[in-house]
């Protein structure tokens, strides 16, 4: 993302002009690249600079900032040094991986007999290699929240259902541009056991944290994975089939019941319906490429399972909230032929509720879900269990649709998990549209069972906190 | 404002755990004070020093920021460093004016002919120090946003509506706890002439930026303003009464044609009431002591003027729109038993409009009236003075009473004027209540036609900065 | 200190031109004031607000930071923007204390039965106002290396030698301009038991760190302390007359004892002699108002204790050793009729034995005694007894005299004691000139004993450490 | 560079302790990665990571700082986390290049008619794929001071004498690890004309500064090198050979003519000989594979021309004189075979000439020689030209072969050029040894004449910036 602003002109700087504050003092560390432009005929190459950083062009992509105080913006920038090397495109350079440490890594992942693939944000684009791959070396496979969609359901690799047995089984685990965040457990050997790790990542952050491979490939993932295709040739897997086989049996079976158990999931003791259904009720309608933008804190927990799609965007490792109605925004804007869902909670929604003006007037045609419990339940759930009290985290079980009709959007308020299919019909054919589904505050996460909310010490979930301080006591 | 955080373990940090950065940086240049507390035994001083900082104790008020990793907040304060001087209240101390200086703003200030006050955030509270010490010295007086309602517009030194003129005139400029910032022209000789300056102030900040006082105070504005009207004793003052009281006639005479104008000016050709009509029928009804925000792009511009006040807020030097609705909240919430008044236009109330759900579930019993012009009407007429086309900054106008609705406020849409009086006493009645004013995008304010918002190089107003150049230029 | 610097024209900077680097960045943490000075109009006024910075004017005194891009430099500041104000002297204001406060103050101090003060850095130039109000409340005193020969030894308040008895006997400790830092053991109840403070300063970091007084005094050290005396009028103290004159006749026996025992420590075992026969040499020749600035590691720990006088400057809280050279040249240039005595031992006088170069160029006439003991022996020592081997940190017992002479500065080697009065009267009679003392590593300091080396975890010192622990278990 | 260092305990932290500052502050702008290492669980893996940072694993190499609080230095790793992945050395990765980028860059370079290459940094170590492919190629090479001697004097292709000449000419230029930076003039068009340019580098500092490669090689530069000659297999160059061969012949030319001019250029007014002369007898003495250090203001100046070599270090881009003794010390500890020639002017040799006491302990066997010219003699010219007088920039002559004895260490003074051969001969011999040659402060210097001592606005040179200047205007 490329930011650009204004700031104070230059004669008035640090003199209490209006809004006059060192913006990039503030962006710096949470941008890869942060500049003030003062120097006009330095417009053009700051721009190239910031567009490649951005993308990541030698370091690793993300957010950029430049601001231009007004007197640079109302400058002129000569006309010689407006090169037309500032105006080409620039296509992406792949990076290619060093053949020795493709050799080894051939050599280290041909003779596993229990390989584990999972990927991550630098992953992206790399679908048919990676499938290709997997299918090659009989791998099993996880996705995360990063890369959902790479590699469809259908898939014998997927065991998506068994993450927890197989990340505990897994004799060699291949991270192709995905950190070994908390979402992993760090890669410790607490929970991944006696497992080497091959590393495949284009950004150092993805390259080596937590765990340093047995080999690292320093490389674009897909030549990566084309690399060690290639080099594999011929050569026959040692991996177990029986094992693998095993694991994608008791995953399709896991995932059926779920599938299941959701759309069968009873309401609560008030009455209202339990979320399951709803995500049961919108995943029986979604389309194969829909776009799901999942956001909230207690709803994120049940959607992250709930939802299967080709592509998905939730809150991410900074849990930033709120990202749900501006994402669906943007992604149906940017893909108006694919379905946009967004599946929020309602505290979530409040954060740019306002947005829905915005889809309005933009006539962005994303569909918008709202797990309407009244409350910030994860928080409610901690306070209630560790404190015995609740302060300030009820919230009414506002008319959200009612608030979306203020702006012109199709918006049905819906109590009952009947009246899903049709309300979810008529969504669907008249985006933008929102539906207000009232489900039950009984229903409780899997994150506030386990511990994402009180953030145990060593591991962020408690049965990793546990296995972490047993392995480390020897 | 004082800010508590969480982050992360200690033992995740750096790890890629969940939220993992360095809360503390991002937020350094925009506090005054911003600390992560990893010891314990500290955590009793580190919230002492915090609350102190905060208060502006020995040096300038403003936000703090403190965070614990989530160990810290599990691990015991040792009882022995539980000491009683972290729980005692800290009354915050006077700082008193070195008397030399005192006796030299007294000679200067009492052989004045033309003094001026100016008043900012440092003489909040010094509210009757500063009448008397007006009374004494005989100067005229200029509020400005930040210290608005010190002086009731009934005393004879109020002259704000000579604002421009008095500035030009004035022989000597007392400032008292304010910054001369873009707001007075950085103090400059191209508006104020030849004027010798008086600077008085608890805060650097205040007291010495842009123009150094031939006296400079740092003591408590109310200490000093007691010392100087004490010092002074019984000397007669040098003021020019005859200029004096001319301006306070010619003030009188402009507020009250200002009044009336409002009061009666004609709708835009779209048939849409101006907004001054608005804040005309607003300030009709407005008790004496009512809390008053303002918030807005172009509404501000008109706000600001129109509406009088005794306690009086704004978005303030940084511009930042969007404060109207939470700001009403809280002040409802700590006086309840004043009207607070929220006057927004409909852009800026977009920012925060969701809170309007706060209001209601914890019955801050706030009035919140919003200009609808169904645009970033600043912009929009930038955009097409400047560019010839107008990109993204009309809005609909959108149903804001509707929305209110769904979260359960009282709410009425008013489109023609003679409707607000009846509206404004029904809102009054039934706080939390919303009116969601229709205006025309029409009426061009002060802020679009002067300048503030196409931003001159040397000074924010164009008449300034026209006045700096040829000054300048000598 | 105020640091004026160049930087990259700006048409060059992020450019990568010669020394292109943000500089306010780097030095922004250890600077009270950074600024890039980028508009010609506003060059004065920035120096007018840097110089303020730099002596505290409203803040904490220290360095300040301004660069200015060569193409500031070249350009011209506009005649009329050259105020007068900007060349005016302004004399620094008193900041006096609030009545109340003093009030509080007075009812605690001569209420107390075994008053202490202490001073620090913001003490400096308020000897005679301290010494009246010691007079009046008969209070025991401690000076500190900040604010040494504001209290003549003499002075019967003096209890310098009692250090540690009278820190855990007051009942009332008043520190004025001081911190209570790692040298007064954090103010800690485990070594000051249940005493209540009193706080005055003009800076906040010496008004509140780590205990908050029961009155604190925001105000002018001197103006407080004339207030103290003025409000207590004759109020007869309550001081327990026989406890400070116990203490103070144990001081004058410690002292002496202490000069005596000085004066005849025995060689080290290899022949060498002991540093505080330097000391002692030097002691005895050195005038009333000589400035000693004591350098070094280990000797320092010798030299605060062993020298007397009545201006002293040493590294300071950061330990910044190698500051004795260039102190001295600076001090014996300021004030170049009285003696500057540079005690140093021959680690910390490498850092800038260069600038002998300069002393002998610029003729400044002090005086430089290298305590050679042929090791960076604090080190040394603590390498030896924690890891049993010694590594890089022994020196050559080098021939520095020599070095001086190659600089054309007048030199001497001293290996004996005896010889050494005499050389001290040539050194201090030829100006600047060099003495290369020969001393034993055998003698182990106080700092390398008693735990500043090792850092233990709660308090710099064993013994505070041990208290601290002691006295947290309750 | 990887420094480690301690900081006060975390329960001292803030509250005053001995050097409670925050070092990672102040050091992160001039490191790569700078962090505080709190938990003892995590230590191998921050010392892993710092590792990889500083030698540019996936970023851009440079120092790295890990700071430790003394409680984590005391405490213990756990056994379990002591996995052996951080024990393991990690060989550098090769980044190999696009193959699509390969072809592009080969199709541009074996068309181009004038092909220029310059290496820097990055080259280092692709000395024999840089000569293959010069050959292939037939392109003209400049080195820079960042990668002197990866091809030798010798190599057809050297034209360094016809630097300014070549930079107008080529057609195509090639930068090899090389940022396009103040020593380059930024690769501005107004002195490289219409060229296209190559950029090959492994870190994007050097990849796409200033100027767009029409190719971009993101790989490393022995990879990069090996690919482009490979692919471009026995295709004929299109290289006007006559061109080429004509730049060579000028340069043999004026290399031997410079030579020539140096070994006989005459003494100053005041009978001293000009620093050309030192240069020349150094040159007539040094081994082939000597390594030069040369440093200085004026000195340097004369030095970068004068002295020829295969490993060559100086003050680089920032200038950071005072480099010559320590970086002389560090490399002949590293490479005790080789002959290590320290030279340098006398101004910047005193920043650290104490360290010639290190030398001696440590047995560091270089050769030190002091140009001694009484001056900082670029300032003396420029103050002298600028201003008319001359403040605080003449030194004395002083006496630093006498300091070296003072240290221990061999040293001479020489005065006539005659003298030099013998005593290079005896330095040479003797190793650790000073030369402290008496050289003329009349020589001016070519950045004394030039520019860069006076900064010019657009480029650093006054040929360049004319240059820029009237490119700009068309």
């Amino acid at each position: 993302m490329l930011v650009l602003s204004g700031v104070v002109p230059t004669p008035q700087e640090n003199r209490g002009g209006l809004q006059d504050m060192v913006h990039t003092d503030l962006v710096r560390t949470i941008t890869r690249y942060a500049r003030t432009v003062r120097e006009p005929a330095l417009v053009l190459q700051e721009l190239d600079e910031a567009v490649s950083r951005a993308f990541g062009q030698g370091g690793e992509p993300g957010p950029v900032y430049l601001d231009f105080p007004t007197d640079t913006l109302r400058a002129e920038v000569p006309l010689r040094v407006q090169l037309d090397e500032h105006f080409r495109p620039k296509p992406p350079a792949l990076l290619m991986p060093d053949a020795k440490a493709v050799d080894a890594a051939v050599e280290l992942l041909w003779s596993a007999r229990r390989p584990l693939v999972i990927t991550g944000r630098g992953a992206r684009g790399a679908g048919s290699e990676l499938r290709r791959f997997l299918d090659k070396l009989g791998a099993v496979y996880l996705d995360t929240g990063e890369s959902r969609g790479l590699v469809p359901d259908e898939h014998p690799s997927v065991v998506a259902a068994m993450r927890g047995t197989v990340m505990t089984e897994a004799d060699v685990v291949v991270t192709v541009g995905r950190r070994l965040d908390f979402q992993l457990a760090f890669g410790s050997p607490a929970v991944f056991g006696g497992a080497r790790f091959v590393r495949i990542a284009d950004a150092p952050s993805e390259l080596r944290d937590n765990r340093r491979g047995e080999v690292e490939l320093f490389a674009s993932p897909t030549a990566a994975l084309a690399a060690l295709s290639s080099a594999a040739g011929d050569r026959p897997s040692a991996v177990d089939r029986e094992w693998a086989a095993g694991l994608r049996k008791r995953h399709v079976e896991r995932a059926g019941k779920l599938r299941a158990t959701m759309a069968s999931t009873p309401d609560g003791s008030d009455g209202r319906m339990h979320p399951n259904r709803l995500l049961a009720a919108l995943q029986a309608k979604l389309p194969r490429d829909a776009i799901v933008v999942a956001d909230g804190g207690d709803f994120l927990s049940f959607a992250r399972v709930g939802l299967s799609c080709s592509s998905y965007l939730d809150p991410g490792p900074f849990g930033c909230i709120g990202v749900g109605v501006p994402f669906g925004i943007a992604a149906s804007l940017a893909f108006p032929d694919r379905l946009v869902l967004v599946a929020t909670g309602d505290g979530s929604f409040g954060f740019n509720a306002i947005e829905l003006d915005t889809a309005v007037r933009h006539r962005a045609p994303a569909v918008f879900v709202v797990a309407n419990n009244g409350a910030w339940q994860i928080e409610v759930h901690d306070q209630a269990s560790t404190y015995g009290r609740v302060a300030g985290t009820r919230l009414q079980f506002a008319d959200h649709a009612g608030m979306a009709r203020a702006f012109g959007m199709n918006a049905e308020r819906v109590e009952r998990a009947d009246e899903l299919p049709g309300a979810i019909d008529r969504a669907f054919a008249r985006r933008p549209a929102l539906l207000d589904v009232v489900v039950t505050p009984e229903a409780v996460s899997a994150d506030a069972k386990s511990g994402l909310a009180w953030v145990p010490d060593l591991q962020p979930l408690a049965a990793w906190d546990d296995a972490e301080r047993a392995w480390r006591q020897g």
